[in-house]
C-alpha cells in the first residue's frame, strides 16, 4: 500500500456540497479495482472553486504517479484536473498536516459582468467605500473566536473551539475589481463568506470599527454577515511542512 | 416606431443553434408589450461565443438606451449580456450593413486544460509545427472561394457564392497559446473552424502547402477539415461603416 498525494483545482459552479471528492474517488476505485478512500484538506461549500487544493489516498496499483495524473484526467469530468500527483509518506494527512490556506474572494464592481465571469466572481455594482473595508479587513489578523462567523450550525455546535489565527487578511482594490486574501490556520464553515459579507456591510456605510470589533469578541452572540456568495471564493492553496529531505 | 442597435457579449456553452436571438426576443417583447423581432449580424454555432455580437430591433417603447440596456440585463440569463444599446437609423440592418467581421480561435497547448478555460479554448497536447501553421494562415488572405471549407449543408447549397475576401489571417503562439485571428467581409457557415482544423492538420505534418493551395482553389471537390471544436472560437466584433456625423 503506498500513499499518493495530489493537488487539483475544480470548478465548484455545478458541484453540490462534497460531491468532488465523490467523483475522485469512484474515479481511483475504477483504476484501483477496489474502493479507494480520498481525504481531502477540508471541504468547500457547493459553487466554492479550488485552484489547488489537497488530496490524498492509498492504491495498491503500482502506477506510477505521473501516468495515475493523466489516467485521472482522461477519466474525471473537466471541471476537475489533477494538476500534480506524487507519493507521500505513508502517514502524510491532508487535513492534520496542514498548517494553513489561502482563499481569494473576488468581487467585480462594473455595471456589466462579462458573461465569462459570472460565475467566478460576485457582481456588486453598487457603491462601497473601499478604504473602510481595506482598513476594517486588517481587523480580523491576528488570533480570534470566529463565532460570529461560522455557519450557523457549526457556531451552535458545542465543545468545537471556534478560535483561529489569521496570518493575512488584505483587500486589495484594482479597477472595478476587488480581491479579498485570507491566509489562516483554518476557517470555519462559511468563515470566508461571512467575513466577506461583512466587509461589504462596512464598505455600504452600516457597520462601525467598533461594531466590527465587537464581532470578534471572544462570546459575542451576534451573527456577522451577510454571507457573500460561493461564486466569489476559490481555495488558492494550502500549505504543508516542508517535505523532510 | 425606433431602431435599437446593441452589441452583445454571451457565452455560448449553454446555447444550442439560434437560442440567443430568440432568448433575446422573448425579454424584448416583454419589455415592449408585444411581439418584437431581433435580427442579428448572423449566426453563431452552438458553443461558439461572443464578445461583441450586434443586432437590432424595432421598438415602440419610448425606453431610453440606457435604461433598456439595465432592463435586458436584469431580465436575461447572465450567460447573455448587453453591452451597449443606441437609437440607430432607421434603416439599420446588422447583417446587410456588416462591412466585416473579426473571429478568434484560441488553443491550449499543455498537459493539463484548467477547468475555469475547459469550455472557452480547444484543448490539444499534442505536437504542432507551429512555423508551418503560421505560414499556412497567410494563405487565406485575399479572395478566394471557400466551398472546400463550408458547411457540407451549405457547400451543396447551389447558386450562392462562397467566394468571400479575407483581409487577415494570422495565428499567434504565445507560451502554451496558439490564437489564430481572421478578419473578413463575411464567413460561411463552420467556416473559421473547418480553417482551423486545416491548420491543425498542416501543423502535424498531414498537409503539403500545394494541398493547402488546392483547397482555396475554385471549383476543388475536396473538402478541407476536420471542423475545430466549438468552444475555442470566439465572434469577436462586427465592423460597419463610421455613423454619419
Amino acid at each position: 500500500m503506498r500513499r499518493i498525494r495530489i493537488t487539483l483545482a475544480y470548478d465548484g459552479t455545478g458541484f453540490h456540497g462534497w460531491h468532488v471528492p465523490r467523483v475522485l474517488q469512484d474515479t481511483l476505485s475504477e483504476v484501483e479495482g477496489s474502493p479507494v478512500h480520498v481525504t481531502a484538506s477540508g471541504r468547500t461549500d457547493a459553487g466554492v472553486h479550488a485552484l489547488a487544493q489537497t488530496a490524498a489516498f492509498d492504491l495498491d496499483n503500482p502506477i506510477p504517479p505521473e501516468n495515475l495524473l493523466r489516467a485521472l484526467n482522461r477519466l474525471l469530468p473537466a471541471e476537475i484536473r489533477i494538476l500534480s500527483a506524487a507519493e507521500a509518506a505513508p502517514e502524510f494527512h491532508p487535513r492534520y498536516d496542514a498548517m494553513g490556506k489561502t482563499y481569494e474572494y473576488r468581487i467585480y464592481r462594473g455595471p456589466v459582468c462579462s458573461p465569462f465571469e459570472r460565475n467566478y466572481v460576485y457582481h456588486h455594482p453598487y457603491p462601497l467605500n473601499t478604504e473602510v473595508m481595506k482598513a476594517m479587513a486588517g481587523l480580523f489578523e491576528g488570533q480570534h473566536d470566529f463565532s460570529a462567523f461560522a455557519a450557523a450550525d457549526e457556531a451552535d455546535a458545542m465543545g468545537r473551539s471556534k478560535v483561529r489565527t489569521i496570518f493575512q487578511s488584505e483587500l486589495e482594490s484594482s479597477g472595478e475589481r476587488l480581491t479579498y486574501r485570507v491566509r489562516g490556520s483554518g476557517f470555519l464553515k462559511h468563515m470566508v463568506r461571512n467575513i466577506v459579507g461583512t466587509l461589504i456591510e462596512a464598505g455600504k456605510g452600516n457597520l462601525s470599527r467598533e461594531q466590527m470589533l465587537a464581532f470578534l469578541e471572544a462570546g459575542g452572540k451576534r451573527k456577522a454577515g451577510p454571507r457573500a456568495p460561493a461564486s466569489g471564493l476559490f481555495l488558492m492553496s494550502v500549505d504543508y511542512p516542508a517535505h523532510p529531505a
